[in-house]
């Protein structure tokens, strides 16, 4: 974040700073988006809509996870929330008490902690490496679960790191966390956008699994603030009630734009394929500057690199990058303790002609 | 809740339901936010803004706290946030210790007593009747302040009374407040609708009171999920880290409409002037029909009516009101419990034909 901000002071003084740290798609929402929420705005409905959601955008993605999956899940589970933020809080306040935990992978999306400890939870942080592809395992949970621990989180396709988890994987950390009485919590923000392989839903392997997806990454759709989080039906009664108080709603154009969004395939696969060229192109040119991708990343839009060849201090090293070369990356320690200073993330959510730019500025300050 | 779940049950049997119950606007957004709001479509930025919102917004409500109420605050400490419940989530999480407590008006708005329990604080009651105009005082906030108190709330004009507190008992409020080392709280949600009295904000009494306010009120704009928080200035950075953590950002295309609605003056007062009218009706009709008004109610679309004259279980007769007349009104307890039985409260964003439907129907139901 204090990166961030200097990178912008730098270039309110002129410098030009190639970005590879913002986690936001560079697109533009799809105009087949646009186009729907001129219409809403035109019908005049501005009110609130149920607190759990407009059924119309329940129903569509009910349907959109069978054509998507194959996996059968009731209009009724799927709850409508403002971004996969609204989810995160939704969730922990309705499943955790105070002094209980949740299993997080370090690295890791770094909120999720404060979302645990703003309920009043206790973040468990599960150091995992390349043997893993970076996520959790079901030796793993079962190594860190605790009386008092109610759920697991697995982010698939993984931020930091845009590694996914095998499928058997993915499938035994959901069959541990129901034998040890608890929830696996799939964040699943990134779906959509893998490369080579297709990334697969918890709840195909496990129809308690709490999911989380919104429209902000595959739909590029960030300032909507629209996501969802698929619950267990015991959990939709308890969850209503949060949401009645502490949303009231989520926004309801963005609601109507959501349901034009889950119809706009090309618009994906557009925007799909041009990640995926500049994942390519970065998989290219990193590990000849030094920057080890020991796990190939199939999905999002991030690489996570060791940099123990350059460095042993990641951070200043990003900061140096920065000053020096006008190239802004974030260091290992924004997404937890483990191995930290020996890793840095790029992300690849930045147009090709600034990456080979980033590269090339990178090529000098090394050599 | 359950009664509007049950009046929703008796539409779908196909009768009709007077429905004085809601605290939403009836009245669509005003077209010349509707109209901007396609502009920003048209402009392609669908992007987060910063955590704090648009600049140019908090530009705009700073000029307009000079233009409303003549004070100076600085754009930077007016914090955007989705709609006055993210403005609670936010203040609470920012100000809240686990075990410390906030003052709160019985009765009240209900969920503010969920928002300090989320974030780990205790909620407690302070008893008001017409002698204050159902609001704190100095003298009730000196009376319940504890060890660890960190805030009292004011609800001006309030939710579920109508009324609005005296001046000077608002800057007695605020200075007590300070004295005892906390913050006054003041949500302004209902600015704006008041009728021949003028609500002045809590930030001309106090600098260092906290200020919620919002769009989806006076600007009928619930649907759109924005509100804002004034904050003094040593709060910004603390409220900034739990905003990039919490909500990320507040709707983008909501923002730019929220422009927009500052300079839309005339729907204001077109739509203040109808709430106005059917105040008056209103006030003409209930007392006759046994609903004692004590004090009158001059702000929002509120009138709590005292109900000793015709029961003793205000709950008990609205659900009779509900199934027997098909009018819906809102129970005491659903604001406290503080003389919670004797009490109903009429909502009057409904347009005038119901209210004389409804005021019929009791007529008929009360002879």
């Amino acid at each position: 974040m204090q990166l961030l901000e200097r990178a912008k002071e730098l270039e309110a003084q002129g410098r030009r700073i190639i970005h590879m740290e913002i986690g936001e798609p560079d697109f533009s929402t799809p105009p087949a988006v646009i186009a729907a929420a001129r219409r809403a705005l035109d019908s005049g409905d501005n009110f609130y809509t149920a607190s759990t959601g407009n059924p119309e955008l329940q129903q569509a993605l009910s349907r959109w996870y069978m054509d998507e999956y194959g996996v059968a899940v009731a209009p009724e589970r799927i709850l409508i929330t403002p971004g996969t933020s609204g989810a995160f809080s939704l969730i922990y306040a309705a499943l955790v008490e105070a002094g209980e935990s949740v299993l997080l992978s370090d690295p890791g999306y770094p909120c999720q902690r404060n979302f645990i400890r703003l309920a009043g939870g206790e973040p468990i942080s599960v150091p995992v490496g390349p043997e893993s592809r970076y996520h959790l395992s079901a030796a793993l949970v079962e190594k860190f679960w605790q009386a008092g621990t109610r759920a697991a989180v697995v982010i698939n396709p993984s931020n930091p790191t845009g590694t996914l988890i095998g499928d058997d994987a993915l499938q035994q950390v959901a069959q541990t966390c129901r034998r040890l009485g608890g929830y696996l919590i799939s964040d699943e923000i990134y779906h959509g956008l893998s490369y080579g392989v297709r990334a697969r839903t918890a709840l195909e392997f496990d129809d308690d699994a709490i999911v989380v997806n919104g429209f902000s990454k595959r739909w590029a759709m960030t300032g909507w603030r629209i996501g969802w989080v698929v619950v267990p039906e015991r959990l939709i009664d308890p969850c209503r009630r949060v949401m009645q108080n502490i949303f009231i709603a989520a926004p309801t154009l963005s609601q109507y734009a959501a349901i034009a969004a889950l119809a706009s395939a090309d618009d994906w696969e557009r925007m799909r394929l041009a990640y995926d060229e500049r994942r390519r192109y970065l998989l290219g040119e990193l590990p000849g500057l030094g920057f080890d991708i020991v796990v190939e990343p199939q999905g999002a839009f991030y690489i996570y690199a060791n940099v123990a060849r350059i460095t042993d201090d990641a951070k200043a090293f990003c900061w140096q990058m920065l000053e020096q070369a006008g190239v802004a990356m974030t260091p290992g320690e924004d997404f937890g303790s483990y191995k930290a200073a020996q890793h840095v993330r790029f992300s690849y959510a930045t147009g090709l002609d600034d990456l080979r730019e980033g590269v090339a500025r990178l090529r000098r300050a090394l050599a």
